[in-house]
């Protein structure tokens, strides 16, 4: 221990530190490698099974060298660079100028293995049914494909070669974007880094760094040296920060340095609300909660008071070519998404994602890899005419909405209230989910409010991929419920989004090691197990023709004495 | 306090007292009265609003007389028997033979005014489109129509008068079911009593108990005789206490007895596996999870044991007889339901919803009010063939499903997980959710998994009443979103589902009394909130024909020094 360093500062690291070997139980960090680029995909290998039949299932890694038990953390220096050689003499070609030339890069042969989460396909269930426009195997000639037709990205700054190469498009994985930002007074690189693994730990796909307030910059720098995952930001709130907060002192110069400066330092894809144009405010005049994008917000006060067109949309060709440098993406902000119920598809909102699909073309004309962010709060019934026109307006470049949220009545459960919505507009097609956490309208969420927000969103995604049937998706299901029906409790833990949760509620009720092996939990007690009920159906079935068989096996079955009574409030019916 | 009660039962009956003045702030029980009957029904109206300007939001209220102030608690003599003289003299009637012979009886009406929450025609938000088959204001009329036609039910067993009719069909709101359970050994009135009303507290429509063990009867008497809303039981696990827990030694007469007995004591629905064919059994044996259901499960083995069409299949005719002397409904249980996402919409399970239609074409000859159970585990893309196939197959009773579960991968989560289910079937038009709770596959629920699992469902069912248009769904929303964007914070709790949490959540960050005013919260800070700027946006508006006022007004805008810098982990883009 460094005496010098604060409690802070001590905790993440030792966080940080035990991650290399027990971020997850029964889990070991492996790499599948390519066979176009020398390249290493990680992966995590959940081993599950029983004594005699191990078996070993491998799942999406979002964490990065952090669960590697080889990686030397050395936060001021960063993770090691290990796309650097990839982007040397890139500039100005983006992963969509080479895949209209049919080069397939390095980036997207990692994120062809990576969706395939090392299956072959044989290893797919027969019962899958294929999504649309999907092969069974992603190829990198599938990705290349898909990046080509804009109906994918893969987010990476040539600024940023510390990141593991992730891809975000309607056919493959639906992946999950988690914010965070800058503490109060006092922060430090181990405190932010600590964050930012926290995030990807927990599923994080992308993180946005909405950091506000003084150390902005060294902020950002410490997150983009230590993020295996893309980081985006929304640079209109720096650029506020640097004329004092007054929205109307904004302007076109300061905004491009803002912009050039994070591109500098490695940002992956930038939120610009270039959409809200002045013609579309007065549409948004009679809401119920006008406008709640904060950047939406902003550039309507900035058009307002100036009489004039938002600089982001009579600039939009020159951030263009500013992005197409690096290779930074578009995520077209939705600055005029609805902030209600009340609120949703309404003519504000559908004026700008109209302009949001001219905004696309003339990105995709100067090779810049765009998607396209969406609402807020909708209600069901009005969720699948949001994805509709997103895919015709913006001409199926992806969409990443922010749930959305079903119902406006449930403050401090709006990680449930999206995750209804974010499900939904997911298995429509939406390629990626902005997290909500419980204290989405009321604070500052906490640590485990950012976890509470990623599970919920990990399940939204989930439950996406397996409704569009994405190869794999099904198998971690599978591998569950059969460590399910055989009381394999550690498996049915470790198989899980949070293997500790799990544990910890079994423990309430059976805390001693034998209840893990229990052929009952304290849900229904040992005399009224559906499964095992099943189970002894299953041995009665086979001598159905043997009646001394059959009284044999009806009469050994005894209740269990050795077993509490206590079945109690049950979930079964 | 009484010296000889036990904590526990202390506990319960303080809990129990001071819910008739505080069960949720700033709300009061008020009462509307019927046209055609005298009756009383019970709401709660929640008192929202500037002091200028005081608005009152009638909201359906499951709580019974508990949250009443006049209300005397008196454990041992039960619930004030308000059905009393309603159901004198109705010995073999049923809510469904009245209903087909035009008889409107005051439990039609009641529902009536209930599920109208005490609104006119003029209230309805003129954006919401209305429901299939549905009028903006529910009549008694159409409530009988919707009975007569087996689309509905109002489970009321003549020998529950306590308890408060609700109505259970897709053209109302949609209900959520608790399931309870006797405690381990040391149980009292007091616990029992305070389990109920904490669930209803919370908002439950129905509640199943699911009790096992010894006491069984003694605590099912103290439920109904103190429940508010319907109760519904399984009657084969009693039965099956009875043979000492060997399902091969179960009878019919058995069972008849048991039904008796729970009849007597004012069961209002039963959950009976009539569904569960011997031919289907062999149907289920390539399942990942067999059997999940454990009443399916202990008919299977029964049928499999004795090499015997099912009892309660076979005697099922009688089973109606009885029924509809107490107008007791059906609850045809879903005893092959899939345990998991791999057994979803499988043989076995559709064979038997086949059945579960046969079934309730016999009921309906009887007058026995029948609604249908359903899965269970069912990813998204399979769900909506859940609904369809019941509706054709049973004729549009109501459904009742568990969730579904739309991944298996989350256990410790299954409240989201099938929460995301519940939302969309109940779209799609289930009439009734059971809930999750977290703890499901896991273990015994403690009073804040109820909790969680009831706001999850509650979540759900409101998603679902918005999405089709259920009259005065989105008046909630509607006032909840005003108070956000007007920064009224103490309204915006109060109109919530958990006040305490939402307020709780707000207290960590800004636990001083300003913050319930202030015009910003922590989670961007003041000088990023965009309804705070959104609203300086409207004002910019007016005066935009005059600069001399705009000028004024830009200028007059200055960060706020006096608030805390600390924005942070946000959840907006």
């Amino acid at each position: 221990m460094n005496p010098s360093l604060t409690n802070g500062q001590q905790n993440a690291i030792a966080y940080l530190e035990q991650l290399k070997h027990k971020a997850f139980p029964s889990s070991q960090k492996v790499y599948s490698e390519g066979q176009l680029h020398p390249i290493q995909v990680g992966m995590r290998e959940i081993q599950h099974g029983s004594p005699e039949s191990i078996e070993r299932l491998r799942v999406y890694d979002t964490s990065g060298p952090y669960t590697d038990p080889n990686h030397h953390l050395n936060l001021s220096e960063g993770l090691t660079k290990i796309r650097e050689k990839w982007v040397a003499g890139r500039l100005g070609n983006t992963q969509l100028s080479y895949a209209r030339q049919g080069i397939i890069t390095p980036e997207m042969e990692y994120v062809a293995i990576r969706e395939n989460q090392g299956l072959s396909q044989l290893d797919v269930p027969k019962r899958l049914h294929s999504g649309e426009n999907r092969p069974l195997n992603i190829t990198p000639e599938f990705v290349r494909d898909e990046i080509a037709r804009g109906r994918a990205v893969i987010p990476v700054n040539h600024n940023h070669p510390e990141s593991e190469p992730m891809i975000i498009g309607r056919n493959f994985l639906v992946k999950v974007n988690a914010n965070i930002g800058n503490s109060a007074l006092g922060s430090s690189i181990e405190e932010e880094v600590e964050k930012l693994v926290w995030a990807v730990h927990w599923g994080a796909d992308t993180v946005m760094d909405l950091s506000t307030g003084k150390n902005i910059h060294e902020t950002r720098e410490w997150i983009i040296r230590n993020s295996p995952v893309p980081i985006g930001t929304v640079p209109i709130y720096q650029a506020l920060e640097k004329v004092g907060g007054i929205a109307e002192d904004l302007s076109w110069p300061i905004f491009k340095e803002t912009l050039i400066e994070q591109a500098e330092q490695g940002v992956d894809y930038f939120t610009i609300h270039a959409g809200v144009r002045r013609e579309h405010i007065p549409l948004a005049s009679n809401r119920v909660t006008g406008i709640v994008s904060r950047g939406g917000s902003i550039m309507a006060k900035w058009c307002l008071a100036h009489r004039k067109e938002s600089f982001l949309y009579t600039h939009f060709e020159e951030i263009c070519e500013l992005l197409q440098q690096y290779d930074i993406c578009f995520s077209l902000g939705d600055g005029l998404r609805p902030g209600s119920i009340a609120d949703a598809n309404d003519a504000a909102q559908f004026a700008e994602l109209e302009t949001l699909g001219e905004l696309t073309d003339v990105a995709w004309k100067h090779n810049v890899q765009t998607f396209i962010e969406g609402p807020g709060h909708v209600p069901m019934h009005l969720i699948q005419a949001n994805m509709d026109k997103q895919l015709e307006h913006c001409k199926e470049a992806p969409f990443y909405t922010l749930g959305p949220l079903t119902t406006d009545i449930a403050p401090g459960y709006d990680h449930i209230t999206s995750g209804i919505g974010a499900a939904q507009i997911a298995w429509y097609g939406c390629a990626m989910l902005c997290y909500v956490t419980p204290k989405e309208h009321l604070g500052l969420p906490n640590k485990e409010d950012v976890k509470e927000g990623l599970i919920a969103y990990k399940i939204a995604a989930h439950a996406a991929d397996l409704a569009k049937g994405h190869p794999g998706a099904q198998l971690r299901d599978d591998a569950l419920s059969r460590a399910r029906y055989e009381f394999r409790w550690e498996d049915q833990f470790n198989l899980g989004l949070d293997p500790e949760r799990a544990r910890a509620f079994h423990d309430e009720t059976l805390p001693k090691a034998s209840g893990k092996s229990a052929h009952f939990c304290s849900m229904c007690g040992p005399k009224f197990c559906s499964m095992k009920i099943s189970q002894e159906v299953a041995a009665l079935k086979s001598p159905l023709n043997n009646p001394n068989d059959l009284e044999r096996h009806s009469t050994s079955h005894q209740p269990h004495k050795d077993a509490t009574e206590a079945s109690v409030i049950v979930s079964d019916r």
